[in-house]
């Protein structure tokens, strides 16, 4: 180790100091780590999991022996001749401390970490978490799942979901993932994809627990936090970024057919609303459930809704229109395709041998094996023929989220170790389709899934499927946790459902939603709206003239504010900068650092979407800065504001120093 | 060890094998105990209890040596050098198998225990169970607490109770007890009240979890269940039975004052009900509380509502009718008792020294403070001045389970293993101010909170709080388990809230459910009505003729039932057997084992009460027997049967052999 070295990286008296942070304290008498053995029993429900540990044993080890060596500390840890473990601590030459744990006696299965913790603290990140932005006295069980409805144990929503297994928790998430960022500006990151739970909650550590053991944790510092969000993102990966045409205006989620897309589109044209896109996730067709219209999961056109889609494409192209579609990595168990997916063996078979079904409600699917490599080609080249080369400018890559962990892979690997990664094997099916395109930089796909590796193989995120409404946990505000946690760790791009998706025990979407949803749409990276899963019993903005007013605006805002927002994405494809930015990024007031309401759109606009009915004031907490409210030209200072926010008017204020000024001025006089 | 406790008790390839049953198997590969610590952190809310424990070491024990000593076994076991349990079987002078486990080495406050179990085992019993008379395929927390309302997080009651920390759930009891039979017909008893959770979900093993070390653990085997629960009961103790009086009639809880009570007994006269005493709750007042109406807990007669009392209950007992009161072991702090009790030092302390205040839901209360020997003494001669000396021929003696793990004790001992023998203290109060008085033997107290210990200091069971209603796991027909599960570990005697008690969520009693309740209380050890925690908004049988005259007859049937009675409570008293048994203690087909929609009132009549509304008939299964339908007369064999059963015939069966065939055809004809 170099005298600079040992500055960086040092034990002194007990704690184990990172560029003058106490990673971990007491490390001769606090049990910092401990070994066990356990046995999951896991119970899936479509995408909803009862996970429970059996622990059979659990040994806190003591330290032994600290070594220094040339380049690395070594800790020697364990409970008599029972247990060993070693954790190396090295830093790399990029500067980062990569923490190597290595069982050296023992069979055993589970880890816990011990970090130190400060007790005032923030922590942020762990995924997309949607209803905690400061993790911080909570613990988060890290396993991929569908978000739940409802996803509060208090609301009705949750307890009707609950009956049928289906309600969701605080941490429910389609990306859960053990990566972290510490308001000690540091970030921790496991290369793991085994279940983890991660708990917050004590005030002088945080536990960090493993069903397996990580191969790596890896820490940096940074003296900001954008500058540790980019570090972050230079380990992770980062985007791809933005076709331009995205620029063009909202993306329609329309289905029915080519008839009903090309009416409602020329409709909502003749109410002055800009197009980018028509988003026809029903292009193969659908099928009636219980819970609303699903997709018919064949991967092949529906030829009677939409006929010779290829020159009808080619026709909404001429006229400066893309359309887009829908995939994801099951395949319906009655369709063609299921039949030549078995016979050469591309789904995931069960212990009998047989294709392993998996129920997605009412219809039972085949997962393709994306460990076997000739069924991940298969599918890639189902992606670019039926697809990409169909026209299609862009897609939802839907779920991942699914994998049964009684499955047997085609490469025999552990489904407990599989099920977390699978959404990025997803996530790379797609971006290795598209990379492989002439057109690849012209090419949109989006998924709610994801685990590490997403930042580089998913393009754009979206939140998921929220409540048509304004609850708690699950409705149009929780977007911006995803946003922001999901940003933090170098996921740049979110988008989300303008409106909602699920429509469920009564509950249905308003027009206000929508509108206040679109106007929250326009301060992010895309727009686009979706039908939800019961379109004919929830508002649609085509069917009021007001509503198609109001969207035509947002458009217009979202059109004007295209050379800053074209500069936000850059900054996420060279920086790994998240558009979407949490307060506290810029900002240390104890206000900003727990903010979760509010955003800052680029480094430049800070917007507060109104998040209840029937307001015509919003409060918006402004940090430490210079501001001007983008509607009325109003400078205000920092502080709590009641601010005019009737429909039309969202909260969005702007700093004075932007060299956007201009700009935010045209757009403020667009209202 | 003779050759004969040879025999009972030895130990045969890797199987300790106690009068031919296998307890322990695999005693050298098997991790038949496991040492742990954890740290309990403990959440009350008005007595509904969140527990949760931070497990930081757990340590499966191997099988280092067995040894036989003169009279004994003994099980050396360990974990390398840092865990040894001595487990010592010994065959006491009383056939028992005494098993005790001693730590020989290590700091441990976490001991897991695997029984061997057969696939198709049943387990009865772990204290008072309402939901589940099986105890097989659930695990059982034991800990004192409120039953919860609802005691299913699959109903919306549960759901809204939550809401308020109030909700139940499937094994949240007043009496848990470390007390269990098998079908294996082995009885397991621990000696401890320290939090346990005994897990029966295994198919291969019975797990026993406790949150300290048990004293001893005793096992007894019987060739049938009447036997055995009669040896379980010489271990824990009797009851001492009832007082003649209970003969005469209902005893019917009333309120509001000497006025009102002589009203409503005369009108109930006047329509023929037989009324054997007086439940006056609100002796010492009440208070409104947004839960319901509550009483005043300040244990003096209160004077507006019951004017010299003494006198008045004097002139009810020359009328043949006895007066029966209410008492808890609080005192509220707005009371001069209170004061009292402060300034002597009789309530359990909080950390700062100062009347740890229980909140008891709009009020709060002082602890009497039992391990205090003078306080005990206090509040026994309280209960004898304020109650007997005043001429009560009974009382209520409600709660026990709500001592704070947080409080600090007169002898210092440590609470979270006092919190579960609350109960059995609070027993002993009542049973020594009873025991020294005169008439003992015409006094009548019950409890709903138990523990090891309750079997002999408390006097009848009555089933708790149950919701006035059909609902699955609160209502009506889970007065059934209730009585069973506690019947079979010793409590002989029960009964229940004719009607039900918790009016909440618009919950509200119908006559139908008050009219099928009380044909089932006819066949109980004790007819006691109540008019529940909101009497104004639910159904009295006094407000109705029907149910009057309904009421007439059912306790025309307990009058008539009297010397059946009487033998079965004799029963209790000299052989320990339940009044309410199950039928899986006579006949041991599949059905019976689990039957708890049923049982058996001593010997010789099977009650089959209805349990939905609007039924006409009932579907009753009949155990190997020869059975006599007590309405009609006609005689039915084995099988399940629908059976007449409108308002005033309940089902109920007698045996063809019954001695008492003479009775039963007399009261078939009061119909």
């Amino acid at each position: 180790m170099t005298t600079d070295q040992l500055q960086q990286l040092n034990i002194i008296q007990d704690k184990l100091v990172y560029h003058q942070i106490v990673l971990f304290n007491q490390l001769t008498s606090f049990p910092l780590a401990s070994l066990g053995r356990g046995t999951a029993s896991v119970q899936m429900h479509r995408g909803n999991f009862e996970m429970r540990d059996t622990l059979s044993e659990k040994i806190p080890l003591q330290t032994i022996k600290i070594t220094q060596n040339k380049s690395d500390w070594t800790l020697l840890l364990g409970h008599e001749s029972i247990a060993y473990l070693s954790l190396k601590f090295l830093l790399s030459a990029q500067d980062r401390l990569v923490v190597t744990p290595t069982i050296l006696k023992g069979n055993w299965n589970r880890l816990w970490l011990r970090l130190n913790a400060q007790a005032n603290e923030q922590i942020y990140g762990c995924g997309e978490q949607l209803s905690y932005f400061d993790l911080r006295g909570h613990h988060f069980p890290l396993w991929s799942s569908e978000p739940g409805i409802g996803r509060n144990k208090h609301t009705l929503t949750t307890f009707q979901a609950d009956q049928e297994h289906a309600g969701g928790d605080y941490y429910t998430t389609n990306y859960p993932e053990a990566t972290f960022i510490s308001s000690q500006k540091y970030y921790c990151h496991a290369d793991t994809y085994t279940y983890a739970d991660f708990d917050f909650r004590a005030p002088d550590h945080h536990e960090l627990q493993f069903w397996g053991i990580p191969t790596k944790l890896t820490f940096e510092t940074a003296t900001d936090f954008e500058s540790l969000t980019s570090k972050l993102s230079r380990l992770l990966g980062r985007t791809r970024g933005l076709p331009d045409w995205t620029n063009n205006g909202v993306i329609l989620g329309l289905q029915g057919g080519t008839k009903r897309v090309n009416e409602i589109k020329t409709r909502l044209e003749a109410h002055g609303v800009k197009i980018a896109g028509l988003w026809c996730q029903d292009w193969e067709g659908v099928r009636m459930t219980s819970f609303g219209k699903r997709l018919f999961w064949d991967w092949q056109p529906d030829t009677s809704l939409y006929p010779n889609l290829k020159d009808q494409i080619n026709a909404w192209r001429q006229s400066g229109i893309r359309f887009l579609g829908y995939i994801n990595p099951y395949v319906a168990s009655d369709s063609a395709l299921f039949k030549i997916g078995t016979h050469n063996g591309y789904f995931a078979k069960n212990k009998a041998g047989d294709v392993y079904l998996v129920d997605f409600g009412e219809f039972n699917c085949g997962v393709v094996d994306f460990t076997n490599p000739t069924a991940f080609e298969w599918f890639k080249q189902l992606i670019q023929q039926r697809l990409i080369n169909e026209g299609f400018a862009g897609w939802m890559a839907d779920f991942g989220e699914y994998l049964p962990t009684d499955v047997v892979l085609f490469d025999h690997s552990d489904p407990m170790a599989r099920h977390n990664q699978w959404p990025v094997l997803w996530a790379k099916c797609n971006y290795e389709a598209v990379r492989a395109s002439p057109n690849a930089d012209q090419l949109l796909y989006f998924m709610r899934a994801g685990a590490t590796g997403s930042q580089h193989y998913n393009q754009l995120l979206w939140a998921g499927d929220q409540s048509v409404n304004w609850s708690r946990d699950d409705g149009l505000i929780f977007t911006i946790p995803a946003a922001l946690s999901s940003g933090l760790i170098g996921n740049s791009l979110s988008h989300s459902d303008i409106g909602g998706y699920t429509s469920m025990y009564g509950n249905v979407r308003t027009k206000e939603l929508f509108m206040r949803w679109a106007e929250m749409a326009a301060f992010t990276p895309i727009m686009r709206t979706h039908e939800g899963n019961r379109p004919d019993q929830n508002f649609q903005v085509y069917d009021d003239p007001e509503a198609m007013n109001h969207l035509a605006k947002c458009t217009d805002w979202f059109v004007t504010l295209s050379p800053y927002r074209q500069a936000v994405v850059r900054d996420a494809v060279k920086l790994g900068l998240p558009a979407q930015r949490p307060l506290m990024m810029y900002y240390d007031d104890s206000q900003a650092m727990r903010c979760q309401s509010e955003y800052l759109f680029g480094r430049d606009l800070l917007v507060a979407p109104v998040a209840q009915p029937a307001q015509k004031t919003w409060p918006v907490f402004l940090p430490d800065d210079q501001w001007v409210h983008l509607w009325s030209g109003k400078a205000y200072g920092s502080g709590t504001h009641q601010v005019a926010a009737p429909l039309g008017q969202p909260p969005v204020f702007y700093r004075q120093q932007s060299p956007y000024t201009k700009l935010f001025q045209t757009l403020g006089g667009l209202q």
